[in-house]
């Protein structure tokens, strides 16, 4: 095993490159410079320029295509990698699911209130176009799927990144709870999104808020203790 | 370059070491066993193992040791990892460092309710003791750093570790703001301290909620609009 200072160069590398790709105004779906170029410019070794390639591609910031005409292209960044982290940290405190599905409830409230003030009208429709939404009420895991997307949409209407990120690893993290099993269920977070809708609409912070921190109590108390109780673990992303 | 499918091969053995420190109950400081032992058991080849350990030690879960006697030994991952992956995301929207000072203005008061209600009386002991010292009183880099340990503690103190990484990762993002460049504004923030841990010793989750509320919407007064617009960049860890 080789010692930790190639690690750090590694690090330094991928910096490197990340600046590069900002300061060069690359967008996604550019291509990087290849391999031999990236040797020269960095001055590392193939085995470092190569780590640092990994590290970014694992992060999702640039794709590696194989073989001849290949090389690093540039990804836009998703939140998996975020997700993964904080997977990684929660699992070595042994913590629980329902301290994913309680972060959840202490977070998205103060997202939907900053919502009610800085959503704009498209955003607002397309939100008001997943909650209106009647496809999936028969079926579980397409249900999970809308509700999540209402939940990413609420999100990045906050108009704040940081948190639209964070919450969105918290949705990758958080397990099926309460609101999907049964038929009546569904329909009943479905009103809870509609009521989160109409708030929005009136931009009524307060109801917004209000409606979120009920939608997310009602979806814990709905859940199951065992599901609650199980441990966060790392799975395929 | 090689293709994307050894990489996600590497995602999954990882995704089986930790799996495995887990089952045996390995504890930081553990050795994991050597290379060849690795290589049977998860049936990969060596270039995919090193990468899982590069991973997984970029993730702080593992450190690699090198030379004879060396090798995986098992580590508690910090939350660097997670403020590299969100680095990373704002770094591509082109954040400004405003977007992680009104996260924690977002969700900082939200925990410091939380710890109002959880917090531990040696919690509290410690929170205090780092409150009322005056040791840095006249030196910005030192009450910078008790500033980030008082609020990294009154995280914790909220009983979510979810919550808990999360804004741990947010200190790490943000950058000195508006509190600790003047002697006059350590000795505000230090007041603001001391009434956060007055309302948890009083057990008064919204007064507590209301003095973390104030005093960072304080900090964001004080930034200067040159630092807050200045973008999220990702630096040495």
């Amino acid at each position: 095993m080789s010692t930790t200072r190639p690690q750090k160069t590694a690090l330094l590398v991928a910096q490197r490159i990340v600046a590069d790709i900002n300061r060069r105004g690359n967008t996604v779906g550019d291509r990087l410079p290849p391999e031999r170029v990236m040797l020269e410019e960095y001055e590392v070794g193939r085995g470092t320029l190569r780590e640092s390639l990994r590290f970014l591609e694992l992060q999702g910031v640039i794709a590696l295509k194989p073989g001849p005409g290949g090389g690093p292209i540039v990804r836009r960044p998703d939140p998996t990698a975020l997700a993964t982290s904080l997977t990684l940290l929660l699992q070595f405190d042994q913590a629980p699911l329902r301290s994913v599905a309680e972060a959840r409830a202490g977070l998205e409230p103060a997202l939907a209130r900053l919502a009610a003030e800085q959503m704009t009208e498209d955003q607002l429709g397309e939100l008001r176009a997943v909650a209106e939404s009647s496809e999936h009420l028969d079926d579980p895991r397409g249900f999970l799927e809308q509700d999540r997307h209402f939940h990413d949409l609420v999100a990045r209407g906050s108009g704040n990144p940081v948190l639209a990120h964070l919450s969105a690893a918290l949705l990758l993290l958080d397990r099926p709870a309460g609101g999907t099993e049964t038929a009546a269920r569904r329909s009943t977070a479905r009103q809870a999104h509609l009521r989160i809708v109409e708030a929005i609409a009136s931009r009524d912070a307060g109801e917004t808020q209000t409606a979120m921190a009920d939608h997310l109590a009602q979806d814990l108390r709905h859940a199951e203790e065992a599901q609650l109780a199980a441990p966060v673990v790392w799975e395929s992303p």
